[in-house]
């Protein structure tokens, strides 16, 4: 994904007002410019909200994500430095059939050193969000669903971390056999959404995504 | 926050069954021996799951975040590296006041490169997170409570990131004035709570923290 646009195009959107205005009315055009998207990184100084960029340092990238340092002046005008990490966009799905079982997963999360009881969740490779969602449900469990809606996108830790996960529901469920790849190690939960909503009430779910799919799936009735 | 432990005891905990039975029963030993809460970090190769981790190389630390990539056997035995990303932890605070308002922020986010509406959230700082809850709420918007409820703890991309949030209602509340930091540019926001958790279910407030923080909340009515 990778966006070409004529330089004065650029300079307009670096413009104080103008960037004010693409902030609020046109995230998806603003994400372009993150690196994280291939998109344009410009070496001029640019300003990030009252923040002023000087310079800005890859410092790590992988498949997942990306880590970037930035020379500023802070809104005080004062030198520092901003660190933020860019994540693959996410996607995060909780098929619900229909007697009311919603399907997670059970399974090992490398970076909390443990099992974790999530909803379906996976990256999105190079497609549109609602295809990874369809992908992942069915690699993951094996699930296929004739109705898909989508209830929102979720952002974690907004200060540090330009990461997103857009959120689905799955409904009219088939079922065939899943194609986890062999580093998944994964369970299939089934349990009724009234059971997963008294989880997440409870704290024992702690996804983020998981908690906000459960929790709007229930009050969406 | 730093654990000395017996050398014994340490393999015991990182033979497997042992290791199993303490992932799902002791997360907070679990994560004394992650190395961001400068906990023990054993230059012998050691499991994660059915992952063996043979080195552990920091690509980038600052006050917020930790980079660390492992050089792994996959549990297939598949030589690869994995990087993750330890967050500091975090805490977030929904005040509700007696007539049913909630008081959040819309402030710019660096890493998003937009204003945002957040409840208030913040890191803990050596300190325990109700105490953190509560210096965040009284410096973001000079907010002071006298009843707190811990309604649990959320997580986000779990394969990638060890970050966590606890989140906290607050009520019974007290207004002064906000003690915020030259670099934050904030804005208190009050609405209903139902106004809230419309903007919840629309996908307008995208905020992990303050979803799960506003759905919950409701929820508990």
């Amino acid at each position: 994904m990778s966006y070409t646009l004529p330089l004065n195009y650029l300079q307009e959107v670096f413009s104080t007002e103008k960037t004010k205005r693409y902030f609020f009315e046109t995230k998806d055009f603003f994400d372009s410019l993150k690196p994280e998207q291939g998109g344009i990184l410009p070496k001029m100084s640019r300003k990030n909200g009252s923040w002023t960029i000087k310079n800005s340092k890859k410092i790590f990238e992988n498949d997942f994500f990306k880590v970037v340092e930035d020379d500023v002046l802070d809104p005080d005008e004062k030198e520092s430095k901003y660190a933020t990490i860019d994540l693959k966009p996410g996607v995060a799905v909780l098929p619900i059939d229909d007697d009311g079982f919603v399907y997670i997963t059970r399974q090992f999360r490398y970076a909390i050193g443990r099992f974790n009881l999530e909803a379906i969740a996976g990256t999105v490779e190079g497609e549109d969000a609602l295809t990874a969602a369809k992908r992942e449900a069915k690699e993951e469990l094996g699930i296929e669903a004739d109705e898909w809606l989508n209830i929102g996108r979720i952002e974690a830790v907004t200060s540090i971390t330009n990461s997103h996960a857009d959120l689905y529901l799955a409904q009219k469920l088939k079922f065939s056999k899943p194609e986890t790849e062999g580093t998944e190690e994964l369970e299939l939960v089934k349990l009724p959404l009234a059971g997963a909503h008294e989880r997440v009430m409870q704290g024992e779910i702690t996804h983020a995504e998981t908690c906000v799919l459960v929790l709007k799936a229930v009050a969406r009735k």
